[in-house]
């Protein structure tokens, strides 16, 4: 089996292993080396890139979100799409992070301290920050990052609910989303995106989170972008923290404003959809990923 | 008994309260109303105001730090110090905080995507960050705020050292601090400051810390001022997060730098020694406070 990989992927985790298929170096996905692969380890493609590539049979993603792709067309095509669950655990932490960050105030005291101030803390009117501890915590999609999200939130506390279409776990679920943004203190957003959950997160929901947080490490666009702004603009939700968003900056550059609105300037904690980026995450998603093609590799000897 | 409260504390909480115990407002410890109480509610007092509180028998530190007080002089006194551990568990966030936004370059990212950069992400030269899955934890002074800290790393990791003076938990104990530093990836201080542990966290120790990492949230002097400086000039230690520090503003100012030295030039995270400033901890520990003086008071009448 010819497997397309290109260079930015870490072509030593492939090249370390054994493998079982024949590793294919593609310069980038509009090479005419394309023609000639069976399956390919990529993230996103477009649809001309897809159409060239005649023989390609199986898409090895190595991560979790799919949104890369045409879905239909890539179903139109015949081909099978395999995903990355591992570092599932790694936007979890990087949700828990963004949360102790947000309510803990992390981000505003540590630029005051560089900057030789203290929060006043020698005052009466010292910035004061919030806790997790016993918070009524809300998880709006339990895939894999969801129920991780849960396991890190359980030593604070454990009134901890959940919204998801389907119910298969063992957690406290609630009948909707509104439901668990009236329950709950802080939300989590790790659902992925689709036509259901796009904008899902409203401006009519947001504007009833007063003394409330959400964070986001699904998708931007699950969160309604004017609606996130007037919020946070009119401290109808106390404070966003996001890993995803609504605009990202254009290949070969690194500038872009995350959102068409300033929400910069409110009560935001903001990361640069780099979840999937810690130090092992990434090795450990091209092992996995390597490992599902050996098997199939295998399966079609 | 008479209780002194300065006004600085939450004497709403007291109010609020059925107390066995009559309570003295003062306007501030050099108060000549000292020298009527019995006990009073003080984080820090001069030699000079405890000798005129001639009758005090019971100081009552709504925290756990005692470095206030002069306590050999204290002793001398025939005074008894009683301290509330019920912020542990808010020190212990904190502590968990700083580093999941230190190893998770939180307050790096937030300040890029502030000024519109997206920490390289399109780039082959991306920022990564580092997870404290799987890392092994290092805990100096396994008091209440340590058996807090191990709790909340527990869902990223089961591999938790601590160093301790007595040995009295369920905790897999090394024999030096050296053995702690040696065998861990991150070291948490949670010990409070003493003759024995004052820069204990030494230049030698510090310097041997390569791609390891420092949390500090029992009191600045703990660690060696310069050794620390020094360790993160030559990149031995990977960072360093605190909420503890060398030098304080002076009352009624909001600005000091928190070292002799410039390390907010390095990889720390910073914030004003704030772990007892949640919203709801404050309310808490005077609560605390107030349920053990009267629990004195019921005892004495």
């Amino acid at each position: 089996m010819k497997v397309g990989v290109t260079k930015g992927t870490l072509l030593d985790v492939f090249y370390d292993q054994d493998t079982h298929f024949e590793i294919v170096e593609l310069p980038d996905y509009d090479s005419d080396l394309i023609s000639e692969i069976e399956a390919i380890v990529a993230g996103r493609m477009s649809n001309e890139q897809l159409e060239k590539a005649s023989k390609l049979k199986d898409i090895f993603i190595p991560f979790t979100g799919k949104n890369g792709f045409d879905l239909e067309y890539v179903e139109k095509l015949g081909i099978n799409i395999h995903v990355s669950q591992i570092h599932s655990r790694y936007v979890a932490e990087r949700a828990l992070a963004l949360a102790l960050a947000l309510l803990g105030k992390i981000t505003f005291y540590d630029k005051e301290m560089h900057e030789g101030r203290w929060g006043k803390r020698n005052f009466g009117d010292r910035v004061s920050w919030d806790s997790i501890f016993d918070k009524k915590i809300g998880i709006y999609g339990y895939g894999e990052i969801g129920k991780f999200i849960h396991k890190l939130v359980l030593p604070f506390t454990d009134k901890v609910y959940a919204y998801n279409r389907s119910r298969k776990e063992e957690v406290n679920y609630v009948d909707s989303l509104s439901e668990l943004i009236n329950k709950c203190d802080i939300i989590f957003v790790a659902t992925p995106i689709s036509e259901s959950t796009k904008g899902s997160v409203s401006k009519e929901l947001m504007m009833k989170m007063k003394n409330k947080y959400l964070i986001n490490v699904g998708r931007g666009a699950v969160i309604d972008e004017d609606g996130l702004y007037e919020s946070l603009k009119t401290s109808n939700l106390a404070g966003f923290g996001s890993d995803v968003w609504f605009n990202y900056p254009k290949k070969g550059s690194n500038e872009s404003t995350p959102s068409k609105h300033p929400i910069e300037q409110f009560n935001v904690v903001m990361t640069p959809h780099c979840a999937g980026f810690s130090m092992n995450a990434a090795e450990e998603r091209y092992l996995d990923t390597l490992y599902q093609i050996n098997e199939l590799a295998k399966k079609k000897r």
